[in-house]
């Protein structure tokens, strides 16, 4: 069978965040509703951040506690602090992801706190989640943002990321993501730190990777990342809230574009592209002033496309 | 010393072709001229088809007479046949490119020709070029078009693109170009057909590709085209003539894109980025009306961007 290949949709959180309207909390639950009815089996739905922060994502308790009704969906949740971890695991949050700048100047610019803060914090998220049942405990993943380099410091020494990624594992971290918060990644240096990683952390705990678009660069270190090894990919439908034309926005990977290339390289996504194609219309009309990207949406399909599980239905056929 | 890559800039053939407005000659020249100046060595810089139908590109002959002043400069044009190839080698091209469409439904449809008369003419072209005196003759290359698949007849059968191939080199090109006309080439795909295409024309006669951004994985394509050794990329500076939302666009990879990735692996272009990124300013005043795309010139280049050519010299020091 073909290999199977987890996109984690981040747009309810990472696109919604980047933009200036509140989605109002049923058309939240319908998107996230309709793209797990098109296969999509992980989604960030939210953030636990004050709700002065961002307003967008204030009903994520809300929001958390409908997903978790989907059969099947992993709902995943980002937090900035131990304060967020225990709002989500009250909320019943299956993920929760704890970003941990490698520059130390984005850190303190963005959460206003020292690595050995967000370290300290991960510590107690760790304790939380120990003190739970088993099978009430989420999976916790230490990220490690602006890890291709940062907008402040540049390129970040490798020596000091193998040192945080050493800190989250000792901390109590399940996983360690990659995160190109600035668009500066390419296909040699994710190579290249996920080998670094892995060799702090183990290859097990190296699996998935959060690539923007911001260079155009996207789809190519996802192969990179196929290619040594990676089988989670963070990505937006509609390319939400990432415009490489606004200072700070976040050009997040498309959905749509990161499924077709998958699905036409013959890798299992699970996902139903012409469904998860009309998703994209829940967000035109909540969103309409928005812009929505992605290319595959507006070329369509290849003619004679033949997605994954049809390939593999086809190959099982002629094995009979 | 870091590998060397051959960009061949084709915007002035494959953009100008696709949009109305007629650019002036000295337009052009100054176009060419700049992007020779940033390091580009190899420019396709028009077709030699009948002005009626292509009144964009009617000049070739005084382009291709000028660009042959600029030392170093590689010329390339495109000929529909081998009337357009006797013109192409008085107006002295170093390089003519004879595309065949390995669909025979798009040849008739764009050509008026089958397959067999396009074999026809690249036998003549290849007797036109042996008459000529060795230091004059063109590298001469054969194009197959819609390789990736077809609009009209969708994927097109290995045995049919072994076979064209085949008939290509018996003809007597020197080289078999790749061509994704349609946008439906994935990372897999590439490396198949490479694979392909090297079994029949053997792997020196098969090293370079002209990729599209059509359903955004032009760039995930040139990384999957790099990893079977090929060493030549076809591009356009903005994307000229190119957008998904048009139909019959072409989207061509950006040039300005590529070097950045290229670059940013460590790779050699041999082109001063920001000086290339300068060059898109006589593109956008001598078309207002065209977009331009790319993400890198709206982004900008990484804080401490590190071009190929500087970590060779910091290597060399270094060794010293």
């Amino acid at each position: 069978m073909r290999k199977k290949i987890l996109i984690s949709e981040v747009g309810p959180r990472d696109g919604l965040q980047s933009i200036d309207p509140v989605l109002p909390t049923a058309v939240k639950q319908a998107w996230i509703a309709a793209e797990a009815a098109a296969g999509v089996t992980e989604i960030e739905v939210g953030s636990f951040v004050p709700a002065k922060l961002l307003p967008q994502l204030a009903d994520t308790a809300e929001i958390v506690a409908f997903a978790r009704t989907i059969p099947g969906l992993t709902v995943a949740a980002l937090v900035p602090n131990a304060k967020g971890a225990a709002a989500a695991i009250a909320a019943g949050a299956h993920k929760i992801t704890l970003p941990l700048s490698v520059s130390e100047t984005h850190s303190l610019a963005n959460l206003r706190r020292t690595h050995e803060q967000v370290i300290a914090e991960a510590g107690q998220i760790a304790s939380l989640i120990a003190e739970l049942p088993v099978e009430r405990r989420p999976h916790f993943e230490g990220s490690l943002s602006t890890v291709f380099g940062c907008t402040l410091e540049g390129a970040i020494p490798e020596a000091q990321i193998a040192r945080l990624t050493e800190a989250l594992m000792a901390a109590g971290c399940d996983e360690i993501g990659l995160a190109d918060t600035t668009g500066y990644a390419d296909p040699a240096a994710v190579k290249q730190i996920v080998k670094l990683v892995r060799g702090v952390a183990g290859d097990a705990a190296v699996t998935g990777i959060h690539l923007h678009n911001t260079r155009g660069l996207g789809l190519a270190n996802v192969l990179a990342g196929l290619e040594v090894g990676l089988t989670t990919f963070d990505s937006s439908l509609g390319g939400l809230g990432g415009c490489p034309f606004a200072p700070g926005a976040s050009g997040n990977i498309v959905t749509e574009d990161l499924v077709f290339m998958l699905e036409a390289m013959g890798l299992d996504t699970g996902i139903d592209l012409p469904k998860l194609l009309e998703v994209r219309k829940i967000l035109a009309e909540a969103l309409p002033d928005e812009p929505l990207y992605g290319f595959t949406p507006d070329a369509g399909l290849p003619l004679g496309f033949v997605p994954a599980k049809a390939r593999n239905e086809i190959e099982l056929e002629t094995a009979e």
